[in-house]
This record gives C-alpha cells, structure tokens and sequence, in this order.
C-alpha cells in the first residue's frame, strides 16, 4: 500500500486534532498556519510544518500541494480565506479536498468550488450531544441512513428485568435488532438468547430511528 | 414526563446547534451570549434569549439559572470565562453541567469545578474525519469501548463479491458480525445469509477494533 500524504491548512482545534490523528495513523502529514504559535506546536509532531498565509498561491506551488492526496481546509472565522484558499487548491489539482463550514451558505460555496468533502464539526457535535441530552438513557448513536439508526441504550423499566433476550423478543415487540449488551463495563457481542436482563445493562440496538427513539423514550419513562 | 428545561451559555456554532436541537426535540431552552447579533439570530428559535455577560453573577441569579435541569456552558475561546462560569453555576445549585473545553488542562479545570461532562467538540470531530480519511472504505463508525467498535464499511475485494454471508461466514473469518448490508442506497437489516454481496455494497459490522480494522484495511487495498 502506497503512503497516503495529506496537506492540513489552519491548526485550530479541528485542524490540529486531524493532524494527531492522521499522523498516529501513520500517515505523511504538512501542516499550514499563518500563526507561528500554533505551527510551532505541531512541528515535532507533523511531517513538515510550514508558517505561511494559505492565500498566497505561490506558496500553495511552491510547497507542491498538487502532489498531495488530500487536502484539509480547517480555516474557520475567515469564511473568504476558506473560500479562497479552496479554490485556488482545487484549481491546483488536488485530487480530494475536505472543507470545513461555518454556516449553510458556506457549505454551498465550498461544494460549487469542487470540495469533496464538506464538513460542520461544530454543528454536528452540537446535534450529537443535544440529543444525549434529550435522551437521558440514549447514550450514544450513529445514523446509518436518515431512516435508520444504531444507538446504545440503558435498561431503567422493571418489566424487561430477570427477562431472557428470547422472552423480551425486541424483533417482535420492538422492531429492534440486539447487537451487543453492556454489563458493567464489559461488551458481549451477540448475547445469547437466554441472557436475562439485568437493571442498568445497556443494549446496543439497531432499527428504524423511529423505533429506536421509541425504545429510547421508554427508558426514559 | 416532566418537560425539561435547558440553559446554553454561549451562542457560537456549537451552542447554537445545541439549542436547535433541543428545540427540535421539544424542549424549553434559554440561551445567553453578550453578543446582540447572536442572541437575535436565536429569540425566533430559543424559549427566551437573553443578552447578557454570563461571568455577572446577579445575571444569572435573577435568569434563576439554579432552577434548569441542565446547563451547558458552551463558551470558546475565552477560557477565563469558561471557568468562572461553570463555578458559578456550580455553587448556583444546577444538578448537570455540560461545559465545552479547548484543551486538556481546560478540561481537568472544568471537571474539578464540578463539571458533569466536559466536551471537546472539534477535538472529537477531528478525530473522526482524520480516521474516515485514512480509511477510504470506512464510511462511518462508532466506538462502544476503547476495544468494541460499529463501522461500516464498503466492499471493495474480489473475493468477497457474489458470495453469499453464509459462505463467508464473517463470525469465523473475520471475528466480525454483519449487522446491516446497505447496497445503493436502500439498508436491509439482518441480511439473509444467503444474501450475495456486490461490489460497493456496504456492510455495518461490530467486533473487536482491532477486527475492525483489519478488515477495513483489506477493503483499502
Ligand atoms: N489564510 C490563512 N492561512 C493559513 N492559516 C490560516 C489562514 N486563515 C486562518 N488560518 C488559521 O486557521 C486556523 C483555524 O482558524 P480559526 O481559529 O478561525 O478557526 P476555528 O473554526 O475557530 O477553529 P477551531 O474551532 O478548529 O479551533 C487558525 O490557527 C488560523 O491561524
Ligand atoms: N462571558 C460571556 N457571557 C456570555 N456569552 C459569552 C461569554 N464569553 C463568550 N461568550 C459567547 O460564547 C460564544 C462562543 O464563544 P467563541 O466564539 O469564543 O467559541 P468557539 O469555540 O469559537 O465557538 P464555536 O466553535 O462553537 O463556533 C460567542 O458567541 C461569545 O459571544
Ligand atoms: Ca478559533
Ligand atoms: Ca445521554
Ligand atoms: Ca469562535
Ligand atoms: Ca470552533
């Protein structure tokens, strides 16, 4: 497998986390920022960090950031420097371009321009904990597709406790699959259908997202 | 069940996506930034919005902050205030603090001060794009447990295609279980075992992270 290399533009927090990332991943990694500080931080840890204002095209050339697999723009409260930046490494020739967003608007700008990948790592952390927060006993999800969901919920209601995962048949009863149970802290992964259920085991289920908030909001009874 | 009700210091992306989704839930949410702009971007959306400098302590006396059952102290980069608010709300009585921090210190700061979840939101999200960017085929994931992970992840191998779940028994030859096939864009959960995969298909897999891995370092080959 040939080396990936990636090119980082802004080490915020968002920036400065892929880089770690990337880089435990074992992975070539440049970083960019126009504050001395912040790529002085990432200097023993990235590949090659260069202090530079991304918006300068010569320095995009002559740091060969066409040679780069992908490209990460993390620049995030100057929307014209993302939006800038974007393009000129897009008309550079940059094969996979991920841009970060901080509003709708932007979003589509950045996708007009040719960025692959637009992300709203704040948007999106904000909906996941608000709804950890909605659902005390929904303790964490993935959606799958806008119609389907893999959640983790805690058992709280006295009528599922002492029964087996046979008897409680969550297919039939609750349109749910069982994945996995968590007990203390341990994981079984396909629990076996005589496992009775005890007070606070949570369930890894995997249904419809309106099952699952149902079950959800049950426990939350 | 008792509506609950919610207080968000700091109206930045991230707060800001927090109220809507608490709104979309159905909840009773008040929001407080000192900045106008911000705070009129939320009074159609929050149930009260208040302009307000969060450090002042009779401000949130007389908002009867001590009377919500959640807080979530959503302030950025003004660390001083970030952690003279979560002790004021602290010693103000609230039962559950959400605080958002900037780094490591910040946090261990935030929890000793009597936060009940610090969040990191960039941090954790940066995580997550840097690892979909290392692996092409994983399309999105779940970690259940420093050891236990839920991915999806695409079928891209030869001898993987037109075989059928059965056949390739993933329990014994990969330690994963396939909980979901997704093929265009439709999900089938808990797929026949005589279900034969295509190229592209996606399969939504739990197992051990390290079974995980492995495999979706054979579909990046
Ligand atoms: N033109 C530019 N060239 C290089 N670096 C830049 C440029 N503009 C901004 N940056 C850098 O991008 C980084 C991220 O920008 P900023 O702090 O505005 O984003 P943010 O969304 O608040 O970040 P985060 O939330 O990830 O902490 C900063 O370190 C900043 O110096
Ligand atoms: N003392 C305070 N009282 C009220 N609001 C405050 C206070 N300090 C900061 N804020 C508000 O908190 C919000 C978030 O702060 P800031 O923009 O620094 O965070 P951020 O981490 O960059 O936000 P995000 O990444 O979520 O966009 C801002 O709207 C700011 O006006
Ligand atoms: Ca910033
Ligand atoms: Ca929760
Ligand atoms: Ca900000
Ligand atoms: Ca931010």
């Amino acid at each position: 497998m040939v080396k990936q290399n990636y090119a980082i533009i802004g080490l915020g927090r968002f920036g400065g986390s892929i880089c770690q990332t990337l880089i435990a991943g074992g992975a070539e990694v440049l970083v960019i920022d126009k504050d001395e500080a912040r790529v002085n931080d990432y200097k023993n840890i990235a590949t090659q960090a260069i202090i530079a204002d991304a918006q300068d095209e010569n320095t995009l050339r002559s740091l060969g950031i066409r040679n780069f697999d992908h490209v990460v723009i993390a620049i995030g409260e100057d929307i014209q420097a993302s939006i800038l930046v974007t393009l000129m490494v897009k008309e550079l020739g940059v094969k996979y371009i991920t841009a970060k967003a901080q509003n709708e608007y932007h979003a589509r700008v950045l996708t007009k321009l040719g960025a692959n990948k637009v992300v709203h790592p704040e948007r999106d952390m904000g909906i996941r904990i608000g709804r950890n927060l909605l659902s005390k006993n929904m303790l964490d999800y993935l959606d799958l597709s806008p119609e389907i969901k893999v959640a983790e919920i805690k058992i709280t209601q006295n009528f599922l406790i002492g029964k087996s995962l046979m008897e409680l048949d969550f297919r039939k009863n609750f349109a749910l699959n069982v994945i996995a149970v968590r007990r203390n802290k341990k994981i079984e992964i396909s629990p076996a259908p005589s496992e009775a259920l005890n007070l606070n085991d949570s369930l890894l289920v995997v249904g419809l997202k309106k099952d699952v908030e149902h079950f959800s909001q049950l426990m939350d009874r």
